[in-house]
């Protein structure tokens, strides 16, 4: 959804040079249409499975995102009460949320019960037994799964990969059993699926079949025992391609592979995708303001910073930057860095980037996953609107933030 | 100002836990008494030497905090049109400020010259040629300095280290008398000084000093080019002690290094230390949610996150974690992590922990500065407060965000 035209960068069929100039930067872009197709490309291949897939909100929680994926029948994985609150928002189905987190607060659960969410993931015998008690005193009785926690290593970024013993994540495979077996105490739960997710941003699907057969082993012998398995939830983890020529795992073959497993077991299957279906869906648009020369380095100083995008400098991530309009001047190696006051203030290093001046518009790719969820007020600057675009049209569904904003709710 | 009596810690004369629980959970917690004396370390060591003690307003930006500085007589050093905004809401003299960075925009130094500051620390000849045009148009005539790299290596974290050749920052050393030289020709810039800055969190001040005998000769020589340089700025960057029993240079120590090397020269100093002010001042209060353990590793699951202390995920940071109320238990080998759905969100990582249950509250030290300012909302996590402790009353100088205000400005 992101090409060029003769010479200029187009979202859909909008100038990205155009929308700059006329919403400033730095901005965040979506294309609507691609974060549909993402989507549907994981509802189709499910073909007859029965199956939902829940957006996992923490990517891009945008309530004009979310309102589009809410509208073509999306479920929603949300961690937190204010996920909650935005999926609610956006006109998105309680019964088609899942709630996951290792640290939900009683606040959290009884909001989500009350809005009578479809079950809970839980991480801890602790959290089975908060959520039991709040549930009977409100009468009711609600679904969960145990995230397992397979111990299959997602070959990804340390920060990302949650599918170790070693990581914070989920329950032991090894002590499910015994931990299903002690939840049917629990009177107001029924243990309804089996949950894992091993991580973010993985490129090779193997890890994600080598957990799923290992949870649908774990299923199969839950129901042997009587518990009343209905759905596994696999979690999300399909990577993008950040890299000029990478190639991103085919999400219709990921799911066939999917399917073909699963179909035997009768059991209805939740994925949890979100990267995969917001992030190569945006792009943050910048100018740059400088260029500079310090010795032999070459820098492009823009106006976009970690503040607005922080995966280069928290993850050390890779997002290609392009001209909104190309000219003929040959690359140039160089960082393109940011106005913020530290040394880990880049959006690149040592890259051969297109020769921008003064004035000239670029676009960071691939940055509508973990780019304005992240972003903060450092350094006292406004966050960046956001901006979504539908074929010819386009509008703002944040707006830029002012001034006034950063001291919201301050006294002197 | 943070100590035990009997087992309750205390901030000045607050008890914290009765803080936290009026307040609830995640929330800053500043000592008043402790960044005073903190800011007056620097400004009672200067004596007679012509000084400002500009407070770099990044490190924490919060407008009590600013207030109260401005009211001790602090001047501010800025990185945005954002922190002159605050800096002018906590009643700061715009005198007494210098705007520091890479990346001023047009309409931010447009605002710093209608609001009248002291001075620019200029970073590129481009940058000098801005200025000068619009102050031409405003008919103003405005000090500056040129900001030198003095290619000095502070030995710190690289994201936090800025005076290396290969570092965006300034204008090399070697090549200031040239840049000095062609500015003449800016009618509305006057050369008033010169700054440099090499980065942060320094324990040996011996970088910073053989910075400064750079920077002194450089202006020795400029002085007799006819320049009319009148300060030198010489950044911050001393360091604070985030481990326990680790020793933080001595401000009255550092202070009288430098004045006794720049008495001769007539020159007044600025300096511009951020977080050895508000640093050891502030505390983020937490409370455990869960126990867990997975195999052979120990986690204690409390309410704060990454989107509320980014450092220890961001930085490897450090940051002692003690109990507000002590108790007898054996400490316990854990991690300390957040609710936050990725393995980078921890606070502590297998370190000797206070054995606290859920329901416990915690204190995460040394967290005044580069804490709350590069907080976001990530999870859709609302922002904790801050509260300002003044002797025993403490009062909110931040409101906790509610969910509404995750989706200000936004649409569908």
């Amino acid at each position: 959804m992101f090409s060029y035209s003769q010479n200029d960068f187009y979202c859909e069929h909008v100038a990205l040079a155009d929308l700059a100039h006329q919403v400033g930067t730095p901005a965040y872009v979506y294309s609507a249409t691609a974060i549909l197709d993402n989507y549907r490309a994981y509802a189709t291949a499910f073909g007859d499975l029965p199956h939902t897939v829940c957006y996992a909100v923490k990517a891009n929680s945008s309530l004009g995102v979310l309102s589009l994926l809410a509208k073509a029948g999306a479920g929603f994985d949300i961690v937190s009460g204010g996920e909650l609150f935005r999926v609610l928002r956006a006109g998105g189905d309680p019964g088609k949320v899942v709630f996951s987190g290792v640290g939900k607060t009683r606040d959290e659960v009884d909001y989500a019960l009350r809005s009578g969410i479809h079950s809970f993931n839980c991480e801890s015998e602790a959290e089975l037994a908060l959520i039991d008690a709040l549930a009977a005193r409100l009468g009711a009785k609600v679904g969960f799964s145990i995230r397992v926690n397979p111990d299959v290593d997602a070959v990804t970024h340390p920060y990302i990969s949650t599918g170790l013993s070693q990581h914070k994540f989920g329950i032991a495979i090894a002590d499910a059993e015994a931990v299903y077996q002690r939840s049917r105490q629990y009177r107001s739960l029924a243990a309804e699926g089996v949950s894992c997710h091993i991580g973010s941003q993985i490129l090779d699907p193997s890890p994600l079949i080598e957990a799923l057969d290992k949870v649908l082993a774990l299923a199969a012998r839950l129901r042997e025992q009587g518990h009343p398995i209905r759905h596994l939830d696999l979690g999300g983890g399909l990577g993008v391609a950040y890299h000029e020529g990478e190639k991103a795992p085919d999400i219709a073959a990921y799911v066939e592979c999917l399917r073909s497993r699963v179909r035997e077991s009768g059991l209805a299957v939740m994925v949890e995708p979100g990267r995969s279906i917001v992030g190569p869906a945006g792009v943050l648009l910048t100018r740059v303001l400088y260029r500079k020369r310090n010795g032999a380095k070459e820098f492009i100083v823009v106006d976009a910073a970690m503040n607005d995008l922080i995966r280069p400098s928290l993850y050390r991530a890779h997002h290609e930057i392009v001209p909104l309009r190309r000219t003929p001047l040959p690359p140039v190696k160089a960082d393109v860095v940011g106005p913020v006051c530290e040394t880990g203030d880049f959006l690149a290093r040592d890259r051969e980037m297109p020769n921008a001046m003064p004035g000239d518009y670029l676009a960071v790719r691939t940055a509508g996953a973990y780019g304005f969820v992240l972003s903060s007020n450092y350094n006292s600057r406004p966050r960046a609107p956001e901006v979504l675009v539908e074929g010819d049209t386009w509008r703002v569904i944040r707006e830029r933030e002012v001034y006034e904003d950063l001291i919201r709710g301050e006294s002197l």
